[in-house]
């Protein structure tokens, strides 16, 4: 048996075994502290040829993109402030030290707006080109975001726009000639796919909306591996399903009239966008008080894990499920 | 410039400028918690074809040793408890999923006696296998161990022997002939390599043999990277120089009887022994307290990481100082 024959998710259930039960299930790890704060610790790895090429991307942004990536999974869990991250460089010896430089000087500038810093790391040559990044996170006890934290009657929203970065590495790749898409969204959809934010005001967000009375119970995950996957991993580890409303799909109108426009905003992945679960009342809450937001359906009483229309009723496409390792 | 031409130690500074003025100069990161405990995390890489091969460690091991080379970082840096780590996966997709499962309960096998666990990970499909594990531990507010907290008249202690993983690797790769060392030797210098041991057991010593009224001040590193490099850290990260006795080295006998036993003993690297400054009354009492241990030297007031031998008043070799990475 190879890992090409189990796939990246048989892989990862595999692996889980190692570990506690259901410490596989979220974003990132919990890790209860004395202090009345938890701390999160989150681990991501960029391989050259996989995650990126210098064909798509210069070194500064790789660098702030790799750090908001761990960010994004921060936010996911709940985190209302960052540490630091360590960073794992291995790169052969005739690597640029200027790619080096611009790499390390692209994570600092994504740490900088949270008063993060590079906490240590390690180097080594290799054959490839790879950063692996562990980020640590804290949240106020009690306050985490969990994937199964949603229940039937939960409205979903979206933080923002889904499919933008799938459009830009498109461009970048030329995959699609850039006459088919206006200078702005150009620009916009090549800036969301080097230069991502991950969306820890949206976490801030939920703390001043939470409707007094209400306890805390948010069910969540960041849009990394694509929406439809969010959307589809929060009902599952919920234990319930989910419909999404196809007219209410968070994606650029001009993006939407392209061939590939709703398939990449269901599938494209690394918007790094939150997907909420939530109470209606705060539900509501949120939507009026962060731009951007957006219903986008509701979890239902069904079988873990079923994504349907709510229009036609009809399933979503396995399709939209997103990238695979190792296949 | 590439990165050969800097070599890992320049390559290292120059990152360091993208952290906090002295982030980078223990074996790994210190974060403040309100609680009144310090939280420590730590990152290595394992890179197939520089830091293992099928030849000389199996899966098992591998994973034994991958989690106890993180743990001996955070024993080095004053951890008496070990909370978990996290592991980023790379391989490529024709990778035996024996090979996996092998590493994931070796890395599970040296976690248990700590009661620590796998917190979470990544994984990601890539050209070489490759490790990259950070580590999480915690120690009390102001006993943390610094490379820079060593003095002028302080003991150096080691923990153990060196040399040995050296020479289970030499063994291992047929540098050496079997019949050139005993069978016991052979079985232990083995063990050494594939199965070393973190010692956390030291630092509860420590914390046990402090003479009272003495305040926590203890300088000290592990020998990840060889006897000769500890010593070189600490003094140089102190401000000071270091004599080491060289009828005192912490050398098995037969070892030190074959031509490249001292060259081992001080440059081998991997034996995860720690290397400690101290005041000679705690000094005495570890000594005293802890099989196995033995005083190797002393700090001096002289040039800045300036290391020679009592003896000769020489200077030790350059060439004892370990191996360096994209040279």
């Amino acid at each position: 048996m190879r890992l090409r024959d189990l796939g990246e998710w048989e892989l990862l259930r595999r692996l889980a075994a190692y570990a506690p039960a259901g410490q596989f299930n979220d974003d990132a790890a919990l890790l209860e502290e004395r202090s009345g704060q938890q701390l999160v610790v989150n681990t991501d790895v960029l391989v050259e040829g996989v995650h990126f090429s210098d064909a798509t991307i210069g070194p500064r942004d790789l660098g702030w993109r790799a750090a908001a990536a761990n960010l994004s999974d921060l936010a996911a869990m709940g985190c209302t402030s960052v540490a630091g991250i360590t960073v794992a460089l291995v790169a052969p010896g005739d690597t640029a030290w200027s790619w080096v430089e611009g790499v390390y000087a692209g994570l600092r500038d994504a740490l900088e707006p949270y008063g993060a810093v590079i906490l240590g790391g390690d180097c080594s040559s290799g054959r490839e080109r790879l950063l692996s990044i562990t980020a640590l996170g804290r949240l106020a006890d009690g306050t985490a975001i969990r994937r199964g934290d949603g229940r039937p009657g939960d409205w979903l929203i979206s933080s923002g726009p889904h499919g933008l970065s799938r459009l830009g590495l498109a461009l970048l790749l030329e995959e699609l000639e850039a006459a088919q898409v206006s200078p702005e969204l150009r620009q916009r959809a090549i800036q969301a796919h080097r230069r991502p934010t991950p969306r820890l005001d949206a976490v801030a967000a939920l703390h001043s909306t939470r409707p007094s009375g209400l306890p805390w119970r948010v069910g969540g995950t960041d849009s990394s591996d694509g929406l439809a996957a969010a959307v589809k991993a929060i009902a599952a580890t919920s234990g319930c399903g989910a419909v999404l409303e196809r007219s209410q799909l968070p994606i650029d109108p001009e993006l939407a009239q392209l061939e590939a426009g709703e398939h990449w905003c269901l599938g494209g992945g690394e918007d790094f966008e939150l997907v909420l679960a939530l109470p209606p009342s705060w539900a509501e809450a949120l939507l009026a008080a962060l731009p951007g937001t957006s219903r986008i359906g509701s979890l239902v009483e069904a079988e873990p894990g079923l994504v349907r229309w709510q229009e036609s009723g009809e399933a979503l496409a396995a399709a939209e499920q997103g990238f695979t390792h190792f296949r």
